[in-house]
């Protein structure tokens, strides 16, 4: 069989003699990251270099010719329908190995070799929209990245990379500048790719240039406020871009009660409308009109767009996207690669028509039926239970999370207490609050990525009375930042913010890293900041906030597993506010963790005790308000206090430093030393991985007490 | 005259039995606010308490009669339309008073007196949304405030401290819960009206009450993407709620070359097409429908519905607030007080049609012709020239501003670079920025409040080559501080942020005070963070901005004059990235200030030297990266540290203790004290009153030295 594939190899010496070790991708992830975009893409990288399984795969006879997009532009347009299959068996390959399910990078195979085909990237810019969410959210939500543009990251020269996405010194999940100058703009939250393209193509006009900028956007997006905001600015520009809908099936969950299958958002159904519209026809009459200039390709398209048009006559008229300026034309066979590329291609060659929005209906891998080779890989509609359950464990290091504690608590205090509702936002939900979901269909409100309304959402909620908990992962409560200031801490206004996945989040990387809010949540000026030290505190921090209800309150936990303290402790007490404990008693020095790394503050006490040194441990529980009298108990009765966060400057170490600067404290005999995170980003790896590059291990706790207490080679022999 | 108004006053013997002097009314605004709630609308405000220029007012008889919303009532169509007349007059004259265009506060008067007459505040729920702009944009930009407001705060027990508007101790601005029970949410940035009033809807809901949400939106507010976010979501819910979209032709500046009324927004224009829908029919049909049972009432609203109707059908038909889910009524003339009744009337009684959008168009000041008294005041378009003048003299204390200086270096940097673009963001737009605007009108681009699109855009525009300056007040920036992380910092690209109207802003209070920046800009690692002592390094900044190209930079300046050290320098010159500078020498005590506050460290040196105290002052100039050579020379030479900021906690100060501690500089005899503004929110005050109420004023930051070198009682004597 290797001979046979050989054969069908043009360039199969160049790819082995490039072939190396895994190892050999570290050096593209260094603390320089600019090294890697233009080490990256040089690589000739058409054969995986995945030893061990390589022989178990399907052959890609195409594909392996395939090193960068130019070598798409020869082919037939029955060779781009195989190499689509092959992509589609290449992703589901990778990802079975994995266990990671792969529907939404399957389903836009043939739109991005389409893409590739008719454009020249890198010239001309491709942005992807990161947000995309298989219908294994549960799954999903474990593993949020950019499955959009696997297909891209294959075909732009990252294909022998590609099994070491998301891993340490890998591929990142999503697209990156850093990675490839394929990667134009990050994808970031999502949602941002057509605010980024609108900037390239007025830079573009302005430069005098002429390439063309093409984002892709998916149905999902457009519950985020700034699409709109892009959308409209776009319309009023008037600027050449492309901007192509993916209208995915499989992204949005279908409602138990038979609704449209959408999950928050009254506009999705629209999309599924089929519609004509003034602005449209306006379009093909110009397209029309370019024909005689054009020749027979743009006959060709004309036709192809009338053939759409007949489609698209009902009983509405101007659709969302031409009230806000652009022209519309769809909807499109996602998976007709023939037709793709004909509307693609004549849309690239019109000059001055402004903003385009071409949408494009891809099928969830579900009901894709023969279109797909199900028989590839039997997992490729995600791990089965029991691998999820080993997905689960490999990324939680045991099934328990901190969320499912948290819900499980809610839920419990929701059953109590009628005034408790759910507000959640963010991209992807947890299926830990499925149970929330299920038992309170109601009381329950998902809104995505329209996190800037999530929060003013719950305001209005509290205002009526009622106990809302707006339940967002750190990075993305960012995007709703100005609404915490303004309409709930300015107001005073008793929302409970739960912030997920706070600090290091592991392979989903920096993007998604919650790694600022300690900071910006603690300079608020009536705002209850506070971070339980294991899931007990949790529960118990659940019952503090259901009853605080004269200001707002927030607490942060991780995304991990739990401690495992928990029994069977469902209700928690409420906690006094701004109370902390000494844990254990030491003396001359001690460590004040605010969190649940206060558990590795207590593992490097172990490690201390081993160097003869006894430590004091305290919990602080509340960033705001500080626990004063615990503070100056600490700073009387030790030579050194250290606070310990998984949090930048600015967050609980500077609160307690402003404190004991103003009390006096830091005058006389105490020494301060604060352990935060690094002044930069970390990469995506694994979260035990991340915390040893970001120096919060109990090891790297337990050293810097070592170096403090002048015993350096102790500290050196530690680290070892 | 005076005989004459008594006569036709029913109440005038209660009006003046409340009367008090202005003193009075410092009790509303203490350090508790929530006192001011129940204490405030339970007064008698019929009568304005200002006798000095009481007789010179046109006589008010049926406003004088208004003491709540409650005694509308019963007033005849006839003597409300009389009342509009009375309550423009009011606005008018006080506003005129204080030399304040009020332009976007007359034109609501008719739809804020239907809504008071329909619906039953507070009961119902009536919210306005912030975001107004008159047409004398530069002259709003100096006073923004919830101008639309105004009326609704006259008819709701709030006339009487009317003329306090926007002073110490006085009314807000804004529409505020701490202000009065008709007020059910703050107006905050905003857009947020709508997410707000949904929230209360669905509270409402689930707690099984009947009262109405009513919410006033602007056509303005159309540019932030919260609003869609919160359509999208209103529509998928299908909670009862009103949504008056206010389009008030006033708002939207013409663009120089003829296009379409709007700045920034290709939607707006969607606005202004009449439109039938298919959703509005079926609404339409359900009116007739529920006709039967409620009588007469519905058939002439059924008339009325009709003769709108009429006017709507066109080629287009689902709007794109059909799309998101709202039925949509209109457009209905905001000034014919009859009809603006009868519908309203009608929707209020309609029970489970979803959210109701309905479109009223209100005209600007300009061109009401008739319908405004305009003998009234000739004030009445805002100030003359002078006054004009005089304005930004009160409010900035000198009239060229900091903002002048930037826009005049920025323009004169972007003569000799022409990648320089501005980009900016946030709510109005400084009228300095008219000269960039007017010379590069390619280069130059206001997008409003939609400043998520505005960041990203900007990251977008850096990486086509070119070199935006995005220029968003200090409380705006707060919208995008996700983008800002994402899509800027994290990729390292070179966008350029001006923060204006850092630090407090006088008497536009709280809501758009520029506080947090430092803090949550600081702590972002690829960012350069710095901030101008005075308006010449503001020039240098500019160019040092221009010059970086590898990373993002921003530096913060605050709203108000120049310190006046500017000759008639244009260009800067670029400074050392990270570098600080001693301005004076002294010994023992040294103050590092960072941003204009060094202005008032070097006030508080020449009172310290009144004692003789000789302090030494040094200028940061950046907060990242500190400049770390300075820190460590002014610890070695001192015993005492002063870090002064107009910023909260985790900002400037925070990243100072954290460098020297870990330096073990904090070790040794120095001692830190962290000058920061205090952990609550300064009403709206004078910029002075509000630095004093702050505790940083020149003298505050002397009298901390004194204390801190043990003289306490000449701390007192000069806090005297």
């Amino acid at each position: 069989m290797q001979s046979e594939r050989l054969k069908s190899l043009p360039n199969t010496s160049v790819c082995f003699a490039i072939k190396e070790p895994d190892e050999g991708h570290s050096k593209y992830l260094g603390s320089d990251r600019e090294t890697f975009v233009q080490g990256f893409t040089q690589r000739a990288a058409a054969l995986p270099d995945v030893d061990d399984f390589f022989w178990e795969k399907e052959p890609t006879p195409i594909l392996d010719t395939i090193d960068a997009p130019i070598h798409l532009k020869n082919l037939s347009s029955k060779e781009l329908k195989q190499l689509a299959d092959e992509v589609r068996s290449e992703i589901s390959f990778v990802m079975s190995r994995k266990c990671q399910p792969c529907g939404p990078g399957r389903s836009v195979v043939e739109l991005t070799i389409a893409i590739h085909y008719v454009f020249n990237a890198p010239m001309d810019k491709i942005l992807w929209d990161a947000g995309q969410h298989g219908s294994l959210g549960a799954v999903v939500k474990l593993l949020p990245c950019d499955q959009k543009a696997y297909a891209h990251k294959i075909l732009t020269g990252r294909r022998s990379p590609f099994h070491t996405i998301r891993q340490k010194s890998g591929l990142s999940g999503f697209t990156s500048r850093f990675e490839s100058e394929y990667d134009p703009f990050g994808a970031g939250h999502g949602c941002n790719s057509l605010s980024a393209g609108l900037g390239m193509a007025v830079a573009r006009d302005i430069n005098g240039r002429k390439n063309r900028v093409v984002t892709v956007i998916s149905n999902w997006t457009t519950m985020a406020g700034q699409v709109y905001e892009a959308m409209g600015h776009a319309g009023f520009l008037d600027s050449n871009m492309v901007v192509i809908l993916n209208d995915s099936c499989d992204t949005l969950l279908a409602k138990a009660d038979g609704r449209p299958k959408m999950s928050v958002n009254a506009l999705s159904s629209a999309l599924s409308k089929i519609q004509s519209s003034k602005g449209f026809r306006r379009f093909r009459e110009a397209a029309k009109g370019f024909a005689k200039w054009f020749g027979k390709g743009m006959h060709e398209f004309a036709a192809k767009v009338d053939e759409y048009a007949r489609g698209m006559i009902g009983p509405h008229g101007a659709t969302l996207f031409e009230e806000l300026g652009l022209y519309y034309i769809g909807p499109i066979d996602g998976h007709n690669i023939d037709d793709l590329i004909c509307v693609l291609k004549e849309v690239a060659t019109l000059d001055s028509t402004g903003p385009v929005l071409i949408h494009v209906i891809t099928r969830s891998e579900d009901d894709t039926g023969g279109n797909i080779r199900s028989d590839l890989n039997p997992n490729e509609e995600g791990p089965s239970n029991s691998s999820r359950d080993l997905l689960n464990f490999l990324e939680t290091g045991l099934s328990r999370t901190y969320n499912d504690c948290f819900v499980e608590a809610l839920t419990a205090e929701a059953e109590n207490d009628k005034r408790i509702v759910v507000v959640h936002g963010g991209m992807g939900m947890d299926r830990s609050l499925r149970l929330f979901q299920s038992r309170f269909p109601d009381r329950f409100f998902d809104l995505g990525i329209a996190e800037q309304h999530a929060v003013t959402f719950s305001a209005g909620l509290a205002c009526g009375g009622l106990k809302p908990f707006c339940i967002i992962p750190s990075t993305f409560l960012q995007r709703a930042y100005d609404q915490i200031v303004e309409d709930v801490d300015m107001q005073k206004i008793p929302v409970r913010f739960a912030i997920t996945n706070a600090g290091l989040v592991g392979s989903e990387g920096p993007t998604n890293s919650g790694t600022f809010d300690i900071t910006f949540m603690s300079c608020l000026p009536n705002m209850i900041v506070m971070s339980p030290s294991n899931e007990d505190e949790l529960i118990d921090m659940v019952a503090t906030a259901a009853l605080v209800e004269d200001k707002p309150i927030c607490f942060r936990y991780p995304k991990g597993a739990i401690v495992g303290t928990s029994g069977t402790l469902t209700y928690g007490n409420p906690l006094e506010i701004g109370k902390g404990e000494i844990l254990v008693e030491g003396k001359e020095i001690a460590f004040l963790g605010y969190g649940e790394v206060v558990q590795r503050c207590l593992t490097a006490r172990s490690l201390l005790s081993n160097f003869g040194i006894q430590a004091t441990v305290a919990n602080a529980r509340f960033c705001k308000p500080l626990d004063i009298d615990l503070i100056r108990t600490l700073c009387q009765q030790h030579s050194f206090l250290i606070t310990v966060e998984e949090g930048t400057v600015g967050g609980f170490g500077s609160h307690v430093s402003q404190f004991i600067s103003l009390d006096g404290l830091l005058d006389s005999r105490i020494k301060w030393r604060p352990i935060v995170l690094p002044d930069r980003y970390i990469e995506h790896a694994s979260l035990a991985e991340q915390l040893d590059l970001a120096g919060l291990t109990a090891h790297h706790i337990a050293a810097t007490a070592l170096t403090l207490l002048g015993r350096h080679r102790d500290a050196l022999l530690l680290m070892k």
